[in-house]
């Protein structure tokens, strides 16, 4: 049994380009919890207000068998633990499990921290004991613990010593250069797993050599029972250990249980809804969980894998709940959409499937993308069994005016058409275009649908299509969240007018608010019976 | 010394979304071979046209010392290789260097090729002797050849003799599925290299486990000398071994010949170039020569690394080409900031850079995020050196119109003040509102600051920041990106409207176009000077 932290909120964060709110870190820590992650570090709250803020919000959140860790380092040089404001911060963070970082390289105490080899041993065994009396389970990293130990390995494991005496119960390796290589990171760990039998061994790699998931299985096969990790490898510089490409090959390929193999089935979804909270693209050529990580050209290899998978296949994509995909062939196209719409019941005619197909891919070719905002794919599939939407917009105008660069106003209207009658409504807003149509709508369809008063947006994103090359003349994408209590659902919207694309996307989320239940007995007519 | 073959132009092409011309193919040829490759497989001659007149045009380039080699397989079942188109298309591209790929899993020969073990010996055997008796060095790659090897090791060693027989040069051992262990990569290689002793191993992994540099780690270590790999890892699925993560790995921390050390300080633009052929983005958090290889984030890296660039950089940056570079944020401190000031040589008092942190901190907590848009942190700089704006914005309106929900229509007007005057200008466009504006904005500058003509926008992100609380009316944060030639600045506006935060990071990326040559002047002025 390998135990795992996640620290996508904490070490995760510290990549380029990685930026959380606070309402995202909850999202996700609870979306961890539900796939099984043991430990979940939410954050430094020694470091930063937002962190703080963090574990203030999850003080009423349930993680079910998941434990939350607060990050923090050790006292500061001269200072008692009860003296120094950031252990003080990490101690109201009030999380169960706390995650204390020290210094095992001499280098590091003598040039960056500037103190005594001694004090920094008296640091670690403070610090630690601090929280170990008031009952928190400590998990010491031990930071740059390979280069440390390669520059002096007595002191490396004094240091190890130091935060055993101080009642650490966790001692974790870690490679916090990610330059380390798989046989030295085998050969230290062993020695530290039979210096400290019965003591829990963990490892933190990073991929600074595009070997942090090869070191993270050398610490395992050396003894190693804990490893730390983020979800898609987000991370400082080249980024942490990916557990989106270690967990499947620890579980399915060394059979060490870590994660139940059923819940690696959610494991693609997990990484892809990870990255849009952070509104990073998915990386297409990720082990495993990228949508080229099954995808076969034509010819040889497709008739290949058409007679037997393991031609072409290390592991079968369901697993981690990835498909095949066959590039040039659209036969695969449709065996996607046709399992997508079993998933949910739906029962279409062979005919049918095949326009709902090609009305897909002519969406796509607009610039839509369907994975990621499922109601407006069973609207589609609603049209396309003959139903028909409870309005039409027939309309928009935006108005939006500001004066120097600051306090724009934003004014909208639409039109639409509810049965037999034609809406035309405004609105203004102080919050822009978007949140002025919004109101416009609402205005137009709530006096014929009022329970559509408890439906809001609940995110939103913009995704510019064609890159680089086109600028602001580019296509747009835009998806939308919308709530309903505890209920979510995303819809999609493109146009080369981002007002447009997300009037589509929001009228969607209305329209499928509205029909849900409708849909939910027309679309399983033929399984619920 | 390790020999590198590198596949890029062929198995690289096989990866999703890389498409290359035949000119870009020859471009990359050439600077592979200026880079210190060895052999550089070109095509597969018998596959597609494209291939076979890259190899007709390659007859005329010079590749110094490099070697030019093209890919085939072992000849149909039932046919002499004489008699074999794609035989015969291998051999009419005339190169030096022949890379043939046959079976050596039971599996494939039996299920996929539908022939007998024997037919398959005979295939290997008779092609690799066809191309060795007519002068081609012959490099046989032994597809699947680890899974081969665990279902059935003397099948799997005897379709190596067969090449041998032949008279292949190099026997290159093929983990085409991509999932296998370092460890068992390393046995088995050991064990090949025993039994064939004086003949020339090789490796020729795949990512599928994100373990491809480690497997040819092990390799080497068991004894190959030869790898095959492609530059910046594309290739089908999740990719070939990655050269720009092996190469400096293989040379600084194993120290074993293979590019010049010298060279390698050409990685990092190598790797851009092929991606910019490639028309691809690349990859930020790529080892070694990634954006963000060498970028530090959290504050108390930030001062270490400034102390000694060992405590957080597991090599130097410039043995890659790549350069150390510290990222402002909110996570980070006074000495980031501190730090990339001097980068560009800023001069500012302690004073100035209080001031101008506090600035940074003001505007991050509006939305602002300084990480990605370095030029708006510049000019930022530059106006707490007490500079001026070129112009300034002193309104602007937008008015959308949509019939339908097709076909929206935009149109735009701004006020800026440039010096004494004050332009009110207005356009209209197509592809949305902030196409509108930019034109707008464009026609009030350009009659004063011409040279402003060839700068456009390049790139566009928009983040909303407050996430599923507030829906529309959340705060926007804009990323711009703006190109001039082969420079490109990237600038931030934030708002609670869309278009406001748009043209804030627009009117940023072209005052910081226009103020660039001074700003290197005044700011770098204390250094220059």
């Amino acid at each position: 049994m390998v135990e795992i932290l996640d620290t996508t909120l904490r070490d995760g964060t510290q990549g380029e380009g990685v930026s959380l709110s606070v309402d995202d870190k909850v999202a996700i820590a609870r979306r961890l919890a539900a796939f099984g992650v043991h430990l979940i570090e939410g954050g430094w709250p020694g470091s930063n207000p937002k962190d703080a803020e963090f574990f203030a919000r999850m003080k009423g959140v349930d993680l079910g068998e998941a434990r939350l860790a607060a990050f923090g380092a050790t006292r500061r040089k001269g200072l008692l633990p009860e003296e120094d404001p950031s252990v003080l911060a990490l101690l109201e963070a009030e999380t169960p499990v706390v995650v204390l970082f020290g210094k095992s390289w001499t280098l590091h105490v003598l040039e960056a921290l500037e103190t005594t080899l001694e004090e920094n041993l008296a640091m670690i065994r403070d610090t630690v004991a601090f929280f170990a009396k008031r009952g928190r389970r400590v998990v010491y990293d031990a930071e740059h613990f390979f280069d440390g130990y390669k520059e002096d390995p007595g002191y490396a494991l004094a240091t190890l010593e130091a935060a055993l005496e101080g009642g650490a119960d966790t001692l974790v390796l870690c490679d916090t250069n990610g330059g380390s290589l798989p046989e030295e990171v085998y050969a230290i760990t062993k020695t530290v797993v039979e210096r400290f039998p019965g003591v829990r061994i963990g490892i933190h790699p990073h991929n600074d050599a595009e070997l942090a998931v090869a070191n993270a299985l050398a610490a395992v096969r050396a003894g190693a029972t804990h490893a730390q990790g983020t979800i898609n490898g987000y991370g400082e510089r080249c980024g942490n250990l990916n557990l989106t490409s270690f967990l499947p090959t620890l579980v399915f390929k060394y059979g060490i249980p870590a994660i139940p193999p059923e819940r690696l089935r959610g494991l693609k979804e997990l990484a892809h809804f990870v990255d849009e909270r952070a509104n990073l693209t998915p990386n297409r050529r990720a082990p495993y969980v990228g949508e080229a990580a099954f995808a076969h050209k034509a010819g040889v290899h497709v008739s290949a894998v058409l007679k037997n998978p393991r031609t072409y296949e290390h592991i079968p994509p369901e697993w981690v709940g990835n498909s095949r995909r066959f590039l040039v062939s659209d036969v695969s196209g449709r065996s996607n959409l046709l399992a997508k719409l079993q998933e949910v019941g739906v029962d279409l005619s062979k005919e049918e499937a095949k326009r709902l197909l090609e009305e897909v891919k002519a969406l796509e070719y607009e610039g839509y993308a369907f994975e990621g905002a499922e109601a407006s794919f069973y609207l589609l599939a609603h049209r396309m069994k003959g139903g028909g939407l409870p309005f039409q917009v027939e309309g928009f105008s935006v108005f939006v005016h500001g004066s120097g660069l600051s306090t724009a106003w934003a004014e909208a209207t639409v039109r639409v058409r509810v049965g037999e009658s034609l809406e035309h409504t405004a609105a203004e807003s102080p919050y822009g275009p978007v949140s002025a149509l919004d109101r416009a709508f609402r205005k137009a369809i709530l006096g014929f649908y009022p329970e559509l008063a408890d439906v809001e947006l609940a995110d939103y994103k913009v995704r510019i299509l064609s890159g680089q090359e086109a600028g602001t003349n580019s296509g747009v994408r835009v998806l939308v969240e919308m709530r309903r209590g505890e209920e979510r659902f995303a819809t999609v919207g493109a146009s080369e007018n981002i007002l447009e694309a997300s009037l589509k996307a929001l009228t969607d989320g209305y329209a499928y608010a509205l029909l849900k239940p409708l849909l939910e007995r027309a679309l399983t007519g033929s399984r619920g019976g």
